[in-house]
C-alpha cells in the first residue's frame, strides 16, 4: 500500500462572496491547490468533491462534472454528500484511491454557497442533514440539537456556558491573522454570555456562521511525488469513518459522540499512533460545545472533561495542544461543503511552517482533523504526519 | 488486486410507492440483497449508496447515516450524488475499496422517491443534474436537452422517429413479465409516434416514466467468497467512469457521448476485454434516443449506426445482442438513484439464471451496464462476467 502525500492546498477567503457563483469559487481553490502542487493538470486523475446543499442554494446537483470543468480538467468527477463532513469523506475516499493505486493525483476539495439566501432559508436547508420525518417535522434546527447537547453535558459534568464561551474566545484570538477567516476579531467571555440566545444555552457566539468558500488539495502518491521530486513534506497516515443514527432521538447518550470515536479509533490505528501523539487538531466546532465532544471522541480528553481545555488555555496558541489554530468553523466559518478538506489545508501549511499561526507549534509533527456531520451521525478523522 | 464477487442483489418493484418512505423502500431492497447473499450483517464493512433529488422529494439530505440503519448496519455510511448515475458510482467506488483491500464485504445501492411529488416539481428537481446557469435559467429541461440530440442525430444520419419508436416498444416487450417493471404493457409503434409530444421530437413514450424504488447489491473480494462458500457466480470485472462539460452547449458534438466513451474505454481495457465480448447490456435509455447514443459509446455498433438495431430486432431478446431485457429505464422505471445499481440487480439476475428474461441468454457471460447522469456529463460502466 503505497503513502499518500499532500503536495498542494488552497482555498478562497471563508466570508461572504455576493459577486462570486460556487463554480467560480472552487475554481480560485482549486487553482491555488494545483499551483501549490506543482503538478501539471494532465496528470490528475479524478476529483472528489463535497458539496452539502447546492440543490438548495444554487439550484444545482451534478455538481462533479461542473466543478472538473472549473478546475481546468476533464476527468472522472465524484460528488460527495455527507451534510458537514461532505469534503472529510471526499478526502477520506481519495485517499483510499491513492492507496489502492488506482490514481497517482487526485484533487479532492468542497464548495459551499450559503450567504446568496436568507437564514432561515438556510437553517431549513441545514435541517435536512437531520433525521426530516423525527426531527425536521417537529421544527427540530441544529442549534436546537446541539442546545440539547450542552445541556446534557452541563447536567452530568458540571460544565456551564462560561466554560464553552471559552472555546468561541480562543477560536476567535487564533483567527486575528488568519487572512481566510471570516472573523478577525477579538471577543471576550462577556460578549459571548451577553450575546442574545439562539436555542438556550446556545448563544449567537457558541455558533458557527453562514459562510461562503471552496477549499481544495492536490493528493499523489509517494512514488509519484518521489518521481516528480515534489515538496511534500506532509503525508495523510491515516484516516477513519463513523456512522450513528441519524436523529439524535435514536443515540443513548446526548454527550457522546461514537461515530467520530470509531472514526477516531481507525484512523489511529490506520497511522500507527494514539491520542498522545497528537501535537495539534482542527475539529469540528460547528458549536462550542461540539469542540469539547470532539476533543472527547478523540481520545484527547477524557470523557466529561474536556469543558476545561479552552477555560485552563490547553488548547490555545500556547498551550499543549492547540486546537483549532486555524480560527476553527467559529471564526474561520463554516461553507459547509467546503469545511473537512480546508481542515486538511490549514492543517498543512501549519506543519509545513507557511501558516500564519506555524510559529505556535514549529515542533508540531502529527496533527488531526475531526469533521462531523449532523450531530455526529457521521464524523471523519485524519491522522497528517510531517514526514522527512 | 483482488477479484470482486456479487453476492446478493434485491430491489424493490419499480413503480408508485405512496404509502413507502424513502427509507422503507432501501430498506426492502437492502434486506433482500443482504439475504440473497447469505452474509451476516456484521460482516458487511460499508454502505456506498446513490441518491440524486432526496433534498427536494422528502427534505432529506445526509441520507448516509438513514439507510444504513435502514438495512441494518452500523457501518461507515456515505452518500455519493451524480444525477442519473449516482448508484452508478456507488457501486465503482465500492468495487474500489474490496480491490483496494479496504473491505471485503461492501453494501451498494441507491433510492430515489420521485412521486411523493407533482411533475412539474420533479421536472424543476432533475433539471438541478444539468448546468443551471446556462441550461436551468434559459427554461431547459431534460426532454428538450434530448430533445436536441435527437434532433442532430435525425439530421447527421438520417434517423427518424420511427427507428426510436423501436427502442420503446422493445423494451416494453421486455418488461412484460418482469414483476419489477414500472410498465408491464405491450406498445407498439403507432403508440408512440401518435403519443403527446413532449419535445419534438420526444414523445411520451420516447421518454422513461417518473419513478419510486430502491435497488442494492452485496459486492465480496473472491477471498471472502471463498472462504464462506458463498454462490456467488457473477464477478464485477472492469470499472469506468466518465466526465463531460455540465452543459449541452460546450459540447463538441451533439450526438456523441465522449463521458461514456472514455467510462467503457477503461471499464474494458480493466476487464480485459472488448465490445465484441459483450453478450448482452443494461443501458441509460433515459429517453429512446439515449440508448442508440449508449449502443455507439460502448463500441457495440459504429458512429450513426444503433438507431437501425432495435428496429431491425437486433437488440431484441431474440436478437444477437439483447439490450435492456429489464425494460430499460423506459418500462422498467428510473428511480433516478437507483438506477444504476438496478442495473447490476438486473444483469447479476439474467447472468445466474434466476431473471424471467434469462432464457434468451443461458449462453450469455459477459455482461455490460451503461449508466448516465444528466446529458452524459458523467458516466459509469461495469463489465460483468459469470466466472467458474
Amino acid at each position: 500500500m503505497t503513502g499518500v502525500r499532500i503536495a498542494g492546498v488552497g482555498m478562497t477567503p471563508f466570508d461572504s462572496h455576493p459577486d462570486q457563483t460556487g463554480r467560480e469559487l472552487f475554481a480560485d481553490a482549486s487553482d491555488e491547490a494545483i499551483d501549490d502542487a506543482d503538478v501539471p493538470r494532465a496528470d490528475v486523475d479524478a476529483l472528489f468533491y463535497g458539496n452539502f446543499m447546492g440543490a438548495f442554494a444554487e439550484g444545482q446537483n451534478h455538481q462533479g462534472p461542473l466543478m472538473a470543468d472549473a478546475a481546468g480538467l476533464r476527468v472522472p468527477a465524484t460528488r460527495f454528500e455527507s451534510a458537514c463532513t461532505s469534503s472529510g469523506v471526499a478526502v477520506r475516499e481519495a485517499v483510499s484511491k491513492v492507496r489502492g493505486g488506482e490514481a497517482d493525483v487526485m484533487l479532492v476539495g468542497g464548495m459551499e454557497r450559503m450567504t446568496n439566501n436568507s437564514t432561515s432559508f438556510v437553517m431549513n436547508a441545514l435541517a435536512t442533514a437531520g433525521d426530516e420525518l423525527y426531527e425536521g417535522r417537529s421544527g427540530m434546527t441544529f442549534p436546537g440539537a446541539y442546545a440539547l447537547m450542552a445541556t446534557a453535558y452541563f447536567a452530568e459534568h458540571g460544565a456551564t456556558r462560561e466554560d464553552l464561551a471559552h472555546v468561541a474566545v480562543k477560536n476567535h484570538a487564533h483567527a486575528l491573522e488568519n487572512d481566510l477567516a471570516q472573523f478577525q476579531r477579538e471577543i471576550d467571555v462577556e460578549d459571548v454570555l451577553e450575546a442574545p440566545l439562539v436555542a438556550d444555552p446556545v448563544g449567537v457566539y457558541d455558533a458557527s456562521p453562514i459562510t461562503d468558500g471552496a477549499s481544495a488539495a492536490v493528493l499523489v502518491s509517494e512514488e509519484y511525488a518521489r518521481e516528480h521530486d515534489l515538496d511534500a513534506p506532509v503525508a495523510i497516515t491515516g484516516t477513519g469513518q463513523g456512522t450513528d443514527g441519524l436523529a439524535l432521538q435514536d443515540r443513548a447518550s446526548l454527550t457522546r459522540t461514537p461515530a467520530a470515536e470509531r472514526a477516531a479509533e481507525e484512523a489511529y490505528a490506520d497511522a500507527s499512533i494514539g491520542p498522545a501523539d497528537v501535537d495539534l487538531a482542527e475539529v469540528h466546532d460547528c458549536f462550542t460545545i461540539a469542540e469539547v465532544l470532539a476533543l472527547e471522541s478523540l481520545g484527547l480528553y477524557e470523557q466529561g472533561t474536556a469543558y476545561r481545555a479552552a477555560r485552563d488555555g490547553e488548547t490555545a496558541a500556547d498551550g499543549d495542544l492547540p486546537v483549532n489554530l486555524s480560527g476553527g468553523l467559529k471564526a474561520k466559518g463554516h461553507p459547509v461543503g467546503a469545511t473537512g478538506a480546508a481542515q486538511i489545508v490549514e492543517l498543512t501549511k501549519l506543519l509545513r511552517g507557511d501558516h500564519v499561526n506555524s510559529p505556535a507549534v514549529s515542533d508540531a509533527t502529527t496533527a488531526v482533523t475531526h469533521n462531523a456531520g449532523g450531530t455526529v451521525a457521521s464524523a471523519t478523522v485524519h491522522v497528517l504526519e510531517v514526514v522527512t
